[in-house]
């Protein structure tokens, strides 16, 4: 579900959940788990997933079966891990090996760097189309990546783009041609960084970094319920339904 | 003075006050009047000018008649229209048809998209050469657009800048060639969203432009004040004066 | 050490502290005078340096003599200098005549303008490469260049980047060839706004850069303090240290 790989003072971890590293329960507890050890453990962590995935995202399959409490405990956890990454005491980079479409993307784009594979790859926020709604913290990250003026035109369109056009308007950093460049560019990022002065280093990271704090913790309840509501709302209901189906047909 | 044309579900609110679409009492009123009614009948709304002349901004002409209540009167009903466009319900597409300086930038600034044509036009906000303070809540809208740098130097400067330079910049959002194709692809943009799950695409609109209502809920009777008191300044009027002599002598 | 040079309205402050113009108290002092003096008698100012060095930065020389009062008394005037350029009436132009790190950039970041010389020179902000922490203050100041994500990256990191790259990002504004002909655009820029109407200019430039007046005012003593604590931790004067003697060497 997740590879643990030491790389000298960074450590990979590799989202590794079977096809698309779909994001349930699990792989979330296990990431959020995951990234608090390196802080302990390492000097930076590289995020990273499959040849041609990095994730699809939620796992909508699972999400469909929860009731409202089941909803709302994926969706406090899905923040937790969020949190954990925009908030982590070490640099995170993620190693963007393939297609990062919603969930996918909201990952990265809280890491401290994005590097991307080259190919016929996708991302973006697409939320619009599975009719659901981002939360203000997330659209405040993006806008922080790409700008307001694109961040609100591609969240309203549910707009994807390939690597070539993420890189241009900065949803990523850099691309790298294949799988294992673009892993080892993340890994290549994290150990310039700790050939640096630590204590300046994480300084100068931590005041940058400090507006995430305030900007979860303005994420509360009635944030999640508001998720929830929009969830269980017919006309997501009936989106969702229907991309499940699709899904399950495809196996 | 304003061509209504319905295109399906999309409303395209063509200016048309002879010769350059100058903004005054009446234009502003019915703008905001017809901005409301497309929200409660339509699903997208297209602003629209004539071929050559998105707005000239605004009327001053009209506006140097003005004592302090009359010139009062217009800014508070011009806001009103500006604050109708910026906090639509429904998304509005900008199809800047030609030059378009001052109060017609403004305009397009708050809307959702600008597609603008092609060719010797000329489009910025040019008020510092004509004397006028720009409020903070449009220094924020162009901020938002083209970055607080860029921002910065245009405003200061008065700058007006062709299409192509507005568009490498972010202060329109695509270019197009030809009257009718500037306002067909501000139509397809339109249609692309309405073809979307619509309380999706609403509600992350919605948030992403949220910072709007506070900030035009800044803009009080303080502002209003301040922009009449520089209105009728010696050093502003003598600019206007002049300005408004030119124009007449140009008829 | 500041050579004051008058061409019309326009009054160049040209940094002449050789070899570097490393800045030192008095140089600080003198530069923050002759701004204020400048606001009363003209009606804008160049900065500028010699061929080849805008500024090297801080006078670490110097510094590492002080005891925690004297550095307490250097950094405190170092921001006194820094918020009178930032919330200066009139416009600053900077011309970065050549290398530009750490302080001498965080000089240029806060004028209207900044116009570099094309060459092999160097700017960037590489406190962590020092073992300094940037104040928000400054960060934010950089990051309305240049946008959140890179100067997130480039702070982190401590990068050095050249006028090419510095100009394709935001971080300066212009690139001219040699030395002369960049004092000479700045002064142009300069005579370009004191050609507009004044009372606008000067009315819209408040607008744009009065968010630098409440973020200097939160820059307090916890703040220097911080500051002082950071210099005189191990790790810091260890990094200091060993520069120093390498500088000491050189000469």
């Amino acid at each position: 579900m997740l590879n643990i790989i030491n790389h000298g003072q960074v450590r990979e971890l590799r989202l590794a959940r079977a096809p698309v590293n779909a994001l349930n329960t699990e792989l979330v507890k296990l990431l959020t788990h995951s990234v608090r050890e390196a802080m302990t453990e390492c000097g930076a962590i590289v995020i990273s997933g499959q040849d041609g995935i990095f994730s699809a995202g939620l796992d909508i399959v699972e999400l469909i079966q929860f009731d409202r409490d089941g909803l709302r405990e994926f969706w406090a956890a899905f923040f937790e891990l969020l949190e954990t990454v925009a908030c982590s005491s070490i640099p995170i980079a993620a190693a963007v090996t393939g297609h990062s479409p919603a969930g996918g993307a909201v990952i990265f784009m809280l890491c401290d760097y994005r590097v991307m594979s080259s190919g016929k790859y996708l991302t973006g926020l697409n939320e619009t189309r599975v009719g659901l709604i981002i939360p203000p913290v997330l659209q405040n990250a993006m806008a922080r990546l790409v700008g307001p003026r694109i961040a609100e035109q591609m969240l309203v369109e549910g707009a994807m783009i390939g690597p070539e056009d993420a890189a241009k308007i900065g949803f990523v950093d850099a691309l790298e041609t294949g799988y294992e460049a673009t892993i080892q560019h993340a890994i290549n990022w994290c150990e310039n960084l700790l050939s640096l002065p630590q204590h300046s280093m994480l300084g100068n990271r931590v005041n940058m970094r400090a507006h995430f704090k305030e900007e979860f913790a303005n994420h509360n309840e009635a944030s999640i319920e508001s998720f929830v509501d929009t969830w269980f709302s017919d006309e997501t209901q009936q989106v969702i339904s229907a991309l499940v189906a699709q899904l399950k047909s495809k196996k």
